[in-house]
C-alpha cells in the first residue's frame, strides 16, 4: 500500500511562466517534503484523445501512506510548497490525495 | 522517460456496482494490456481537503512512451478496455496521456 498526491494545473495565462517557476521554483520546494518517495511530472502537451485537454501538467508525487502525506502537508516545507501554488497556478489546481494499490 | 496513462472517473450513480465491475472486469481487462510496466488504483476515498472530491477514482497506468500507449490502446486488449469504460463509468471518464520525466 502506498498513496498518492495527484496535481493537476488548468492552463494558465501565461505558459512560459509557469514552466519556468514550476521547474525553477515549485519543484526544488516540493521535492523538499519529508517522506516523498517519488515525483513524477508531465512533460511537453497532454493529450486527451479527440477533446481539448483539461489540464496543463500532471504531477504524481508519492509516499507511503495517507498519514505521510498529511505530515509532509503540515511541515514547514510542505507550507512552503503550498504557499508557492498560488505564485504560479493561474489557470487553478486540483489537488487530491487517496491510498493506492498496486494492481 | 517513460508516460502515463491518468484515468479519472466521476462519482458514479452506484458506487457498489462500479467497484465490483471496476475491479471484477475492469482491471483483468487492463492488466492485459501491451507494454503496460506499472497500474496503481485509488483505494477508498479521495480526500480533496477542503472541498468536495472532484472525482470518485484514479488509476495511473505507466508505460515506457507515447508510443507504447497509442499502440496499447490501438491493440485488441486496448480496444476492449476501452470499449469496457461505458459498462461502469456512469459518472463520466477524463482519460488523459503525457510524457513523464522524474524530478
Amino acid at each position: 500500500m502506498a498513496a498518492q498526491l495527484l496535481a493537476l494545473y488548468g492552463a494558465p495565462a501565461d505558459p512560459t511562466a509557469f514552466e519556468q517557476h514550476y521547474h525553477g521554483t515549485h519543484i526544488p520546494l516540493a521535492k523538499r517534503l519529508p517522506g516523498l518517495r517519488s515525483y513524477s511530472v508531465s512533460k511537453g502537451p497532454i493529450s486527451a484523445g479527440d477533446g481539448k485537454p483539461p489540464y496543463f501538467l500532471v504531477a504524481v508525487l508519492e509516499f507511503d501512506s495517507m498519514e505521510a502525506i498529511g505530515a509532509a502537508v503540515a511541515s514547514p516545507e510542505g507550507q512552503a510548497a503550498v504557499a508557492d501554488v498560488p505564485n504560479f497556478a493561474t489557470g487553478g489546481a486540483t489537488i487530491v490525495t487517496y491510498e493506492t494499490e498496486r494492481v
